[in-house]
């Protein structure tokens, strides 16, 4: 059996050097009782995957060097010693970078197969990064009837998803990204303006798309784009501070947004941080209301599917050069 | 009838020759019904003046040049044609710097005697800035039992009191000022833990004296401070941004605070920005509180007094080079 090991810690950003492919111990471990033996069929690689990858203890504790990566998976159930869970049945779960995994059955949720709802949406808009979206314009956003919302990284897989929710409460909804291909996605999944951060500065794209100012700023990128929003925010603006992908590669201190404090006192602006795995009080509502907006084509999901285990690593290094369109997956 | 106008805008630090006293028209401006004729006895100066001698609309609109400058004060009622004010009465209200004024009595509030009670608390401990600190601690910082507050300019009119309404709480409290006279001042007032910017960098000290990290950090000062507390601040920590002197007199981008993204996020920040004036609908319980914290001897008021009318822009421009002990104020 193959597994993906951490070879060596990054400095600055990853590279294939850092991941090792190696061969596992092929003697299978028995079951115990309450035990499932889990394939997993689609991996999930997300950008705060970076953070687990330097050796900084934090809300989430790092990987180790020389033992596998994990990530959120959906995996096939081929063995079982548990009531709740037979052989065929599809899971989702925290997993290793392996072929195959054996797992105490609490820690594997069942996924229910919902007719036009893929298995992989419980990894992507019904999973993790659609939580995210929706506590961050909810909870911590404070999103109300009439904002301007403006989203950087719209067209990750957080990003994607938290602008079509900010469209069904009908709301104005810019959103930047990274290339061409995506801001015509964007359009399609109904953002009503967009800009290629790449061919226009934030602060000048703002400037000409919300003329008289954002209301709430989901921040998935950091840097150039969260001083931009600062500057165009509204009194009683507010900053939902999600990612910063800009900077989870940086290797020294990062310069802020300047005029910060100005803009912060006069504008009594709002910025918080948050975490998903702070917000599981919410998973029900949240699924409730995802599982409505996707059965009534309100919300589109947007996949890039890569093929094939040894690919995990590219997928993961993709997420920092913009190689995914939404939810970046791959498939066993 | 002398009068002090703003002379010209300050670029940078503002100095004596943006003010200039003038001789303003003798002949007496006759009362119409519902006025007050007030002589002002103490003028308050603010550190929040100096944005107003920029050219740049705010929430308070900018002085204008050739016009007096103003500012809060107590003064007392030389003539009256309202029946809630009398001759002998002393009101707060904002008015021109010039040795008289009319005024509608609406915009003149009477101040009560009680013992023990200094009419200047009104401009400071009991007025603006009393309710500055309550609020930037209570609704804008959610302060918790079991709090260690950082409070930046801890020996200004609001720092002083913040940090001693802290206190109140049973909160460890760490205040920072500009000289080892400050310091001593606010070890007497209480202060858990002070230190003197001046010989020690923020970081330097807060790594000693709150060696398990801030859970509130009161920013009167911003720049380095904010850094400094950002970095030191614990999981759901709360930043109170109420001013940032260090930044009122820059004249240009000024840095923003280094890795402000990931500590935000990782630490789940909550920073809020907020103007007193927003916050009215907190004053009565705010007096209520406030003075029974000083008739209790729990909130002790420090007050810096110049003499004279002719001295208020140096008493306002000595707010930028840490000439006051507490409240700053122009008795004439």
């Amino acid at each position: 059996m193959r597994a993906i090991v951490l070879a060596s810690r990054p400095v600055g950003t990853p590279s294939r050097e850092n991941f090792e492919m190696v061969e596992v111990d092929g003697e299978k471990e028995k079951l115990r009782a309450g035990q499932v033996r889990l394939r997993p069929r689609w991996f999930s690689v997300d950008p705060y995957m970076r953070g687990r990858m330097n050796d900084v203890p934090s809300y989430i504790p790092p990987f180790r060097v020389g033992e596998p990566i994990t990530s959120e998976a959906i995996a096939e159930v081929i063995e079982s010693t548990t009531e709740g869970l037979s052989t065929g049945d599809l899971v989702r779960a925290h997993l290793a970078w392996q072929e195959e995994s054996v797992l105490d059955a609490r820690f594997a949720t069942k996924i229910s197969s919902d007719p036009g709802m893929s298995p992989t949406y419980y990894l992507g808009a019904m999973g993790m990064p659609g939580l995210t979206a929706y506590v961050g314009l909810f909870t911590v956003g404070h999103l109300r009837e009439g904002d301007v919302v403006f989203i950087s990284g719209a067209a990750g897989a957080v990003g994607s998803i938290a602008g079509q929710i900010a469209k069904t409460q009908g709301n104005f909804v810019i959103g930047s990204a990274g290339s061409d291909t995506k801001i015509d996605e964007l359009k399609q999944l109904g953002f009503d303006a967009v800009f290629n951060y790449k061919k226009s500065a934030p602060k000048d794209a703002l400037r000409s798309l919300a003329p008289n100012g954002i209301d709430l700023y989901f921040d998935n990128v950091g840097g150039d784009h969260l001083e931009a929003a600062i500057g165009s925010l509204r009194n009683f603006g507010r900053v939902s501070l999600c990612g910063a992908i800009s900077q989870y590669n940086s290797t020294g201190p990062t310069p802020g947004p300047r005029n910060f404090e100005g803009n912060v006192i006069r504008k009594r602006l709002e910025v918080r941080g948050f975490i998903v795995s702070d917000h599981q009080d919410e998973r029900v509502a949240f699924e409730r209301d995802m599982a409505g907006w996707i059965s009534s084509g309100k919300v589109k999901v947007l996949e890039t599917i890569y093929e094939g285990f040894s690919s995990l690593p590219d997928a993961f290094l993709g997420l920092f050069s913009g190689s995914n369109n939404g939810k970046m997956l791959v498939a066993l």
